[in-house]
């Protein structure tokens, strides 16, 4: 590969994942206006990653290495598209399809690059790291947030329990234990203000 | 401030800056389906500083420092709004407005996190590091992509024209030479197919 080559597969994948901007998620944003997408949410969990580092399970969490699995943790969306957390027939195939999109969208950079990208999609993925479980507990953290901030928008829309959201949050313990306990206080409010199912 | 009050100031700030995402920029999407925001900019910008890194000018430039910058760099536009680059008459209070808005927005964080996150946003402005000059460099780098796929969506709705994109952007050679270069081939390439005027 010529220095030109490296350098036009980067800007096409640098190109390509515009597109990420046009994957719409379940979550509000906080004035209820829209639904956000997967370019912004990647922002704003990353940026959390810099104000609540101090909440990461663990002495020695390397926060840039956080922001960079935020940063990359949806990239696969393009082609799967967002699954949301209560779909279980949608949760069935996701592993597969995602994999598929990995190959694709890491594949369009240098193989060097499209390693590493690809390593650190994996990383967030198996929550195994304690950066990997931090920025995990700021993804799901992010959307009990705006969920509380917007009255239950989601949970709502589609019925969801206080047992539902319990479980399928509750890996934040691992990587964020102080902010796992402000989300189950949230959550708590949440079905004493009657906005989520108990 | 309690354990309990810094948390809490931590957390209206990470809802405060959802507003980032209602920001509208200038620059289109590649398929010109609709403009960006800020938030969406300002991760596309961070991600490109991971695939691009090696043609930050300089041996030793820290890459997740210069992901940083660009994860704060438009947050006082929640405030300021965004400034066109070619916007004279909005340039000339824009900097007595951005401060006006770093002030309220970093200060409801925590004061040692507010001086941390300005002090990064000042670094990004004043351009004296290579962090903050290949951050920079990727800030101009994005939209003229963004421009050359759209065959000049943005320079054909307001008539710029290739002297002004080269004085615009010009300080993207020091941040970024190489790119730089690349920027100048686009730039030359869109007069010649007619989208920027010469």
């Amino acid at each position: 590969m010529t220095d030109n080559d490296r350098l036009a597969a980067q800007l096409e994948f640098v190109l390509e994942i515009d597109r990420l901007k046009q994957v719409v998620r379940q979550t509000y944003l906080t004035d209820r206006s829209r639904r956000e997408n997967d370019a912004e949410h990647s922002w704003h969990v990353a940026t959390m990653a810099l104000v609540l580092g101090e909440y990461a399970a663990g002495p020695d969490v390397d926060l840039d290495h956080a922001v960079r699995l935020l940063l990359v943790h949806d990239l696969v969306e393009i082609d799967a598209g967002d699954t949301f957390v209560y779909d279980e027939a949608g949760r069935r195939d996701q592993a597969e399809r995602e994999r598929r999109a990995a190959d694709r969208v890491f594949g369009l950079l240098p193989a060097d690059q499209a390693a590493a990208l690809r390593g650190l999609w994996e990383e967030y993925e198996a929550r195994e790291t304690p950066e990997a479980r931090f920025a995990g507990a700021l993804d799901r953290f992010q959307p009990i947030l705006h969920n509380v901030r917007t009255k239950g928008a989601v949970w709502q829309a589609h019925g969801i329990r206080r047992d539902q959201v319990l479980a399928q949050n509750r890996h934040m313990a691992e990587g964020a234990p102080a902010l796992w306990r402000v989300a189950e206080r949230l959550i708590d409010d949440a079905v004493a203000q009657g906005y989520l199912a108990p």
